[in-house]
């Protein structure tokens, strides 16, 4: 059974990150993956909130949402029906806790960074394209600290890791890296993988709602995830460098 | 006194009207009046309102936001805090006012456009640019419907009039046309224009909140509104054909 | 065609403005235009909002509602449905702007005035009827602080200019003053008036949403609200006196 | 010690009912009890809500609200904060229960009756001011609705009973008729009586915050109540008369 | 009419206090009046509300809540509304001041307490049940308090008194202890007592919804109230000792 | 380094089940693991949600909260706060998803089953007990369906899967299985594991936020997990047998 789009089992849609792309943040950039496309910006504020005040430690946070119409159909906003959905809460934790994993959260001093991923346009894979784009635009802010005095340690001891992010999935039985919309809705399992820039695992969010899934399937998800992670990391060094 | 980015006072920024920038909606257009940047997206669905079936009348409406790092300093999301500010909503209303003006609701028939704007970037005069670049989504939209033949009417009948905006102000005396960030937040006076491309008036909002203004100095903005106008309509125009 | 009252079409409703008619707040003012009642209170505190602590500046701002049978049909309240309505917001709005345009903030001081404008009978014009009552209710709660020692500056010092507004619109191509609710909702074009006592502009808002308006009536409708503000001006005064 | 005002302690504060108070409401009453000035509108609307229907009975509610400045200083809007307080769902609750005995459910048919009582200006005992005013509000609607043939059964079946009610208390060992707000906040005890017109009681609800009470102290706080209703009976027969 | 579980008229169902029912909190008891059973925590911190700084007192406030399930059918939780029902903020409001009528707040000092009543099980008098469970777990905390050294004064000082509290109504004309749910739907006229141990009362909550009552009934419940508050503060001394 | 309670590194807490702890629902199981205490109750309604109607599909959905004082601090509840918190959100859904893999959503046929998993005390891994308990409510509620005649499919053939979870994590190195609070909050890696009763996963979340973590670890934790699974799912067949 051939992709949708006719790429490899094992194969990322093209994937590009734009960085500076809009000009207010201290980190702006428009990550693709084929057509999900997510702005991701990072903006740096000094201090941190009430509750971590004299800790010596920084803070790193995001929130995630999707345009009403990045979707095949309208959604709702959240701030009309005055509350956030499940899904919204889920993804915003899970980008936030991947990209606190790459932060020496002393090195960043009383600092704090949100990262807001923003879905311009919908095509399966937001969260891990947001946390893939997410990585490059807490670099570009950090740097910008760097750059204008407000950090102490050096931007390579803040930023000790990288992180990148993929979905993975089986269909009929395949194993798939990166679904797409159309791979995602009936894929029997589907699983987020997040690994740092060295191979290690951040998170592993794998669920099986279509069907259940045995653990040959899941080694071979993993394995398909982290060698798209692998790739991932390539590109975002590129990106930065 | 020159204008921050050497413009003619009654010059406008450079304008771009980018149609089918995203994929899913019926009308996508990113709408560029200099850094502002408005994403405008127009979904049909068939049916009306409760309040409006059985009335033969077709319903557009819009929600105008801004993507919380749109700004100079990042501005905590509706959605987080629960509700709509006062701000949000009154340009939402004036968004669906103006471009309930260009359509023949009755011919429309029994459908509803939403028109959702969304601030990429802001540089002064979002609202503007969102009513301008929403007549572009909106129209496209309605051709959309033509052609999959949920329109009984033609294109031309439900879009019975075209419309765009402007903002205009005076500063130190001097009136201006199309206000960037800079320069509204020390006018004395701001208005907002909305023409229709035969010229007259849909919607006039003019306030004087550091200062008030004569009736001479609220002819001559309206002028210089009207003429910047006219100047989009041609665009308009041209992004159309 | 005759208006329903009778009334000439530049002619105002019976005006009136009792002062003091609740006795806690500062200020309390009832006014009426017709049928439109609305209790307007300016409530005084010493400080400001936390934003503008330090500024040496005043703070002025205004709270609109409707009591839920204010009107013909019964209304749910915006307590109950947990926010506030788009209407209610842009209202509040245009009277605080108006109102502050009324007031020197740096000869206020530090000081808070909230103005709650509370229609208790609606028939049309409800928002203008309450800029004209808030600003004797305001004029009345500076004279309070300058009574009790709380103002530095004198009354005169701090309310510069006097504002008062109105409605205009037009009905089968006649520009009329002071539209009542009848003729509110089937009026081509709507427009508020906001002027100084000495005959500037504050606000000017007019909407087309029954039809658009070419400038000969936009010049109409401002050349009638203005004379109707004059004669607003005279009616506050009187009270004052 | 004397009473602030003067009054014997049996006695009650001067009480007015003025009604069709505005002219939208099928019963509109403003209700004064000295300084107590409460709005008491009632709206009625043919059906009954979802869970009611077909069952045969009619629905009568209430709402309960105060205007900002109806106190000695100012409160914030519930709309504004977004929710309705404990004490606001209290009171509404209890004038919808004590109005709910005056009217037959069946006779009244598959309609229903809001009871809005909106506090205007409040000087203690805002909660009995209403119910005692409701009263005549809604015999007044279920008399709109015999003229207007949208009643089967006749008024006096529907409005089988009469309600009034008066709070009373305890100050410094004295049993005291109608507290103001100044004797309100210093009573040891403090009880609300709503009596039927045939002196039955309807609701006793009596709160010894500041100090405990015995059964002597019961007996002649109900004594006091039901002569205080009892009087109020006779005001509200002469207003309907 | 015999009662559903074969009661006399004046009897209490089978009443429980199991105090520690759970680790964590100073205070935490069981309360089971036959099959309604409520989970009463008490919370200590040190400090005070806000408003309550520098006043010396301490402050003591309750919150009630069922489990969506407590009851026959399912509710909705309040958290998933996004709002409290009256009803929650009514019952809540009465255990609160209720449990104040016990505490000497000037020798409980500037510390705070949080009465939790959470209904696991509902079959009638989940109000009365909370509060004469409170009131062992509020005992609990302060004596946790003296034993922690965080109390100034001596455990007897701050519990200057017992309350407890029960439920009384009337069924067919005849007045009934303790209701259970099945009795609570049909009767008459329902009342809540809530008194002291030494027999003192501290709320009366009387109601008629279903009829009116007269005050020989009225006194027959007060009575038979009083009577039942009285074993249950034998039996809250029983398990406290 | 010993564990807080001296369990071997792969051994579970005492597991206990009671089946019909409250009398309402239709499935009703205290689940305690160690000193996590977690209510589950399962609620059967005719009929699905409105996006479900005509599918011939059942729903199975689950909420979880936590008593205010189910902890060592006091939380606030959400239903004061007046929005459920991402956490919350988070765990509903896994548990939702966790359980319909149990249920054959055709079999059910067009009816509703509510889990609420309340946490009556918790000590780590409230999740996962929620999870292995509401299996046995579940399980009970489709038995109370098919004795109830509302099942056209055998019970056997709805409940084609058992669920049960556990929570794995690594300490200093060392993996451990059904982590207790304290072992929780200094856990390097921290995971979930849901199987059904043949081995199969269902879920794994693993989380790095302390540390990332490698391939072995990964296959190490999922074998504890899938062990300690194994174990709960011969608990729940002796508690439903």
């Amino acid at each position: 059974m051939a992709r949708p789009d006719g790429r490899a089992p094992d194969q990322l849609r093209p994937v590009t990150l734009q960085r500076n792309w809009t000009k207010h943040p201290e980190g702006s950039v428009l990550v693709q993956f084929g057509d999900t496309w997510v702005l991701c910006t990072a903006s740096v504020t000094e201090g941190v909130p009430r509750w971590r005040k004299g800790s010596g430690l920084g803070w790193v946070t995001a929130e995630y949402a999707m345009l009403p119409r990045a979707t095949t159909t309208r959604s709702e906003r959240e701030s009309v029906r005055g509350k956030i959905s499940g899904r919204t809460h889920e993804i915003s934790r899970l980008i936030g806790r991947s990209l606190r994993a790459c932060v020496d959260l002393k090195a960043l001093g009383e600092n704090s960074i949100v990262l807001d991923c923003d879905v311009l346009q919908a095509d399966g894979g937001t969260r891990t394209a947001a946390i893939t784009g997410a990585y490059v635009a807490l670099h570009d802010a950090v740097s910008w600290m760097a750059e204008n005095g407000s950090l102490k340690s050096s931007v390579e001891k803040v930023m000790h890791r990288s992180v990148s992010a993929v979905s993975v999935g089986i269909l009929r039985g395949e194993p798939r890296l990166d679904l797409c919309y159309e791979e995602d809705v009936v894929a029997d399992v589907d699983m987020n993988v997040v690994c740092t820039g060295a191979g290690d695992l951040v998170e592993v969010q794998g669920t099986g709602e279509q069907d259940v899934f045995n653990r040959a399937e899941l080694d071979a998800l993993i394995d398909l995830g982290a060698a798209g992670c692998a790739e991932l990391t390539r590109i975002q060094r590129e990106a930065l460098s």
